[in-house]
């Protein structure tokens, strides 16, 4: 099997709510909503760096696409780490998702391993990490 | 917000169980169970493709490292998507992930979108769509 995710989906409770603090929020790129006109088919797209797709559908469609029953949100299923150039920078992109409507769950903050990070919940719970690591300095 | 995912953190309740399906099972590259030396550092990491990095985190060290609760194992919080080049391939994928103690939960089949996907379950119950996209065929 390669080592590769190519999509990351997550399943939300409200798809309209969800696509408004991803894109309108934190400005995530997508061309919206898509596939209204499929039974179950609503799904929101958005294309991140280096060729992955972060996509928002309905937790129930989830369960349907993969026969599995619907279960309750459980933040500590995950987490979407989000590296950035400095801690100024996690700073800056956390008050962004305040300012979106997230949750701060923990304010950022120097890390045992050396980095400097803060939590955010989005509408559904799903945590993100903002985080500065020196010995992981995205290019842009 | 640059869209950017640099890390995709899985909570777990077994740390070694979980290494040693996705290293041994998947066969997914890694040094190993890093941090045990730490208190509440212990973490697995995968290189995988496109610079993205997989982890391994026990859940109740998530949720101390968010300051939020441990919540309840939830499959349909999210699901990775794995595309690759044929519907042979997802059928040779889903096999090996059942080989390596994964649960199928959705034979691969075609889908109404024009694609052919299964899903399985990692030793947590999360989520993996292996995925033939006609429209999204990775290079290798």
């Amino acid at each position: 099997m390669k080592p590769r995710i190519t999509v990351l989906t997550m399943g939300v409770d409200n798809l309209e709510k969800s696509y408004e603090f991803y894109h309108n929020g934190l400005g995530l790129p997508s061309k919206g909503i898509v596939g209204k006109e499929f039974e179950h088919g609503a799904i929101a797209f958005f294309d991140l760096q280096n060729g992955i797709t972060l996509a928002l559908y309905p937790r129930k469609h989830l369960a349907l696409d993969a026969a599995i029953p619907v279960s309750a949100p459980s933040p500590t299923e995950f987490s979407i780490g989000h590296n950035v150039r400095s801690k100024a920078a996690v700073d800056s992109t956390m008050e962004l998702a305040k300012k979106a409507g997230a949750k701060i769950t923990e304010h950022a903050r120097d890390r045992f391993w050396g980095g400097y990070s803060g939590y955010f919940q989005d509408p559904d719970g799903h945590l993100w990490e903002v985080v500065y690591n020196p010995n992981m300095i995205p290019a842009d």
